[in-house]
């Protein structure tokens, strides 16, 4: 038996796991970012007992407790390199949470953690394996025979941070034309808004004057109803991310491709053209494909990634 | 003792190499690629007895033989899948070679088998490593926990055709905007070409007709010489290569990226740039950074790697 901890900026939720990746049962609480890392840490610590409780599992039963936390990771070290979201820099979380419970801990990249659940998930044991989640920036996480692709220093995998436009939009981490200024949730959102200026008649005026405001749901839903400035811009949208995960398979090649985040249950919305350029635009065209696919544990993927790399 | 083979368009090139890596031995004959594959493949194994009398050695004493070869490689099958340059297609080359000579053989991509050779002759094992070679066009590999990687079906580590300007130039591959259409010599021709017409006054005019034609070595040339649109070409063309480096970076954060093809032979008017972009778009800013130098081996990396990677 696992504890997995996904320690999120709103959020720290914490899964009892099984041996199979099944959470057996689950809470959460407030993670309240702005407080020092050290409380943080500490409810995390009180929400693993909690969940151990609530299972009816004593601790002496659980073999590791897994953590997906925001930032770089130093896995070896069980240390926080560096976070800008909770702010954390260099913090040794695991030899702090093991004041409370004396278990071992593995610490991993949120996006890793969360890849390695929807790998896990997937249920095949497939070589290699990429995931890209799209949400407010575009993370994701590379499997390779079943192991954590982290990079030397354990800071690799930042996939959104490869360019698709050289020279092109200015993204939150300083570089230009990142694959997250095009193909993240937040990009969606500016793209979304432009258009609405440009066409005040789309129904995605009236739509987000009703939703309370411009969403990532904005385009999607209009295009739905048959808006044309919607349909322009969730299929632009579309081949943004197309072109990210056309680029990842002709480096990867990639088994299984699995793409999150909300965005995601749009299904083959969202999937089917993807499929369709990734296959048009991929370098090999005769050896077997990647597959393609959404998604299935959505936010309980970091909590089953935690608890199956601390498991392994 | 081992024989690499380097199966080219125009040359095979084989070597005798020993446990470290090293040549003691080499030869290599006219590929003559327009033939049937079977004879070419029959010149492969006279060249491989070749190398093995002019090294003294029987081949008794061989332990296994490498073969680098273009296209698409079925690695546990020895069968070239698909290759367009010398035309195969669905080739059992390691069963036609072994009616030559019967040991055991293996075969890689060539430009995996260059990775490789690159990868050997750093003599550091380092946990992740990317080679880019510009040439015709942008080849590379990645090599991880020192084996190849290859994808699930061996076709990956085609890193020239992840696309770097979404909708971009179109690609011999069919895709647009590759980092080959913008980062490959053929690619840096193209745009010395272009500049030439719109500044007939450039140095690189006079340069070209004195040196039979446009290269890969006009622009540079010039701009050593101070020609102003040279320079232009220079810089930009190097801003290209460092866009591919730099996304290969955030993906891999690996210990080490080598850059191979005749131009890093300009070492640091090459590198230095490229550094610089690197560091200035690296997403990892608090972990140790990926050290980015020039190929050692040349054309001697794929007999190198072809050899190492059947001793492995």
């Amino acid at each position: 038996m696992y504890i997995g901890i996904d320690l999120g900026g709103t959020n720290i939720a914490a899964g009892l796991v099984d041996e199979n990746g099944k959470i057996l049962y689950s809470e959460s609480a407030p993670t309240l970012k702005e407080r020092h890392y050290t409380e943080i840490i500490a409810d995390m610590a009180k929400l693993a007992k909690k969940v151990a409780d609530g299972g009816g599992v004593r601790l002496s039963d659980i073999k590791a407790v897994g953590i997906g936390s925001p930032g770089t990771i130093d896995n070896a070290e069980g240390r926080v390199v560096y976070s800008n979201n909770i702010v954390m820099h260099n913090v040794p979380m695991a030899e702090i949470f093991q004041k409370y419970i004396d278990l071992p801990v593995n610490i991993e990249n949120d996006a890793n953690a969360a890849a390695y659940g929807e790998y896990y998930a997937c249920g095949e044991k497939c070589p290699s394996f990429v995931f890209m989640t799209l949400g407010t920036g575009v993370g994701g996480g590379i499997i390779i025979d079943g192991k954590i692709y982290r990079g030397f220093n354990g800071a690799g995998a930042e996939i959104g941070h490869a360019s698709i436009v050289h020279n092109g939009k200015l993204c939150t981490c300083g570089k230009r034309g990142c694959l997250e200024a095009y193909a993240s949730v937040s990009a969606l959102i500016s793209q979304t808004k432009e258009k609405m200026k440009k066409c005040p008649d789309s129904l995605m005026n009236k739509y987000a004057e009703e939703n309370g405001g411009v969403s990532g749901k904005t385009a999607f839903d209009c295009a739905d109803s048959g808006d044309n400035a919607a349909v322009e811009v969730r299929d632009k949208y579309i081949m943004y991310v197309a072109e990210g995960v056309s680029n990842l398979i002709n480096i990867f090649q990639p088994e299984l491709f699995v793409i999150g985040g909300g965005i995601s249950r749009r299904g083959d919305v969202l999937l089917d053209p993807i499929r369709k350029y990734a296959a048009a635009n991929d370098f090999n065209k005769y050896m077997p494909k990647t597959k393609i696919r959404a998604a299935k544990l959505f936010g309980d993927a970091g909590i089953v990634g935690a608890a199956m790399a601390a498991a392994n």
